[in-house]
């Protein structure tokens, strides 16, 4: 379960990526600008999902609440950007 | 210019990610719903960050462009998520 998990992205994804998170470093708001930032999200997450795949031994909740909960321990406040109530 | 990137990630943090960007295509709105969300994002974003550290040829705003122009080649329509007026 601890293996680390490799994405891979071309160089014009990252640079579009670069330049997003750059912007929601500067104003706190995540929003997308540009139709290339979705695609390369996408990219992502299709990656992040093909790589999920594997069985699961809890419920996904809850593997999603302890990712989250390891993740985040520790840290302090609301990060920028986070809106839910579930934070 | 035209060599993959590689962004390494933990379990947790691909997990945190992939329900964040499963939310995202569910409600088409991206938000933050969690600390850990800020978290991962962050990490993907210092990875990219330190990769992309190259000089470019030419400006930053000429890169993004580009490799943005590039990405959405093709691609109809505006996005979802997207508020920019560039796109």
């Amino acid at each position: 379960m601890k293996h680390d998990i490799s994405i891979s992205l071309s160089q014009d994804e990252a640079i579009v990526l670069s330049e997003l998170f750059g912007r929601f470093e500067r104003t706190d708001v995540l929003s997308l600008a540009h139709n290339a930032e979705f695609l390369a999200l996408q990219r992502v997450a299709a990656q992040l999902d093909k790589t999920l795949l594997e069985p699961f031994e809890a419920s996904y909740a809850d593997v999603v609440r302890l990712a989250r909960e390891r993740l985040a321990a520790g840290f302090e406040g609301r990060a920028p950007g986070v809106t839910g109530d579930e934070a």
